[in-house]
């Protein structure tokens, strides 16, 4: 195992209290898609670093600026190189999660999307959601203990006073690579209790939690996954629209953070 | 998009011509889990680094030693720090994989693992597949173009005369973050011409082709996934027998790689 360090565990819990008591300075935004984040980008005048802090070659793109109190880094794993499409789905959401926590050391992480929501338990399309728990229906281990890992449940970082004051739906949100729903996966997600299904949230949870940094998930509902249309196309119906409601969700919780310690939260 | 800094990409490309014709010096060996690591690390008289070139907390390790003119790194992604089972799967395969190439500029990757395998296509128990190519099974997203980004294929890097030396078998990978194949993997698995499936083998192929480092896939047949067992059962069952087969398969190759460079391969 990695060396643990000098620090006794006494001595890191003291600072984990002591940083949760500071006001919340540099926040990372981690989003999937540029049609997700442009409205954000604009929010908040951010402009795209043109020194990168990742390496070289990678696509990956980060755009930072500050707004009230707060240093805002907004990343985006970018487009793939030969294909020229978003890189969605969990391993580039991973890998650009710890590259901006190695480099640029957040405070917080909000990762912020679309997602599809079930009717069954209440979403609607253009309701933003806070993920109370993330874990994943695509990773079937039928090994004991393995199977536990495969799901990968996670809490978001506990924020009561933001999820009453801002009015935002909370809901349970389970994560696959897929765009679809297998039945499969549908068995999974059900097990996870889910109300919102994305492609990254649990990986970015998973990132955060190794690297011990407070995440939140915000998702805005683009397509209902258990109602008439295939996903496909009513994702891409709505993902111009919703975004503009995730721009207005995440707007409302920067602006609620901004001044506040992770304990006013 | 990231910058691209200064070299034109002529220079880059006589750089890296001018690489793939000096010995390989540098090696990566990127193994999902401890039992299929330890014997490569005994053969290789490797020893875990204390000075860990990851950040703290994470539970990465890296074992390494010098085997004839090679630098060996073998690195697996650790145990779980709440579950302690093996973090096996596409995201910690990624993170490992990128963070190694950051810290030790690899000349070489090589993702060696066991795999399920097609009976009908020529598998059985404890054969080594040299993987020509890489795709993933589990991440469906069918929108244009999007589908293709999902399937991710890639070649490895060409090694005619290893294959031919070495005769070792040949054939696809495909991968997924489950152990068992629901009907729709199978879909895909079959689409992807496959061979071998494995949990880690496309995710490491995506950073090395992120970070421009050629790599290749040296997976042992655990468990027929086209037989008559449970995958689970046969898995757990030869697991320990075959990273027997596996050492000796990754022996073979690092022996022929030995004062070789990459265009020899």
């Amino acid at each position: 195992m990695a060396p643990h360090g000098d620090k006794s565990d006494a001595a890191e819990e003291a600072m984990v209290a002591e940083a949760e008591k500071r006001p919340i300075s540099t926040v990372l935004i981690v989003i999937a898609m540029q049609t997700e984040a442009l409205p954000l980008v604009n929010k908040f005048n951010l402009t795209e670093a043109p020194d990168s802090v990742f390496p070289k070659g990678v696509p990956w793109v980060r755009y930072h600026g500050f707004y009230k109190d707060l240093q805002i880094n907004l990343v985006w794993p970018g487009k793939d190189e030969s294909l020229g499409v978003d890189c969605v789905g969990t391993v580039p959401a991973s890998l650009v999660t710890y590259a901006s926590i190695q480099a640029l050391q957040p405070d917080l992480i909000i990762n912020a999307g679309t997602a599809g929501g079930f009717k069954d338990k209440g979403a609607c399309i253009g309701d933003v959601y806070l993920a109370s728990d993330v874990a994943y229906h695509d990773r079937r281990i039928p090994i004991p203990v393995f199977d536990l890992y495969g799901v990968g449940l996670r809490q978001a970082c506990s924020t009561p006073t933001l999820q009453n004051e801002l009015n935002l739906k909370v809901g349970k949100l389970s994560t696959g690579n897929s765009l679809d729903m297998s039945p499969h996966d549908e068995a999974s997600i059900v097990a996870n209790d889910a109300t919102v299904k994305d492609m990254e949230g649990a990986a970015v949870a998973y990132v955060a939690d190794l690297l011990k940094v407070p995440a939140i998930f915000v998702k805005a509902v683009t397509d209902i996954i258990d109602g008439e249309k295939p996903t496909a196309e009513e994702f891409l119906q709505n993902l111009v629209a919703v975004t503009a409601a995730l721009e207005e969700g995440v707007t409302k919780v920067i602006d609620f953070i901004n001044g506040k310690s992770l304990s006013d939260l």
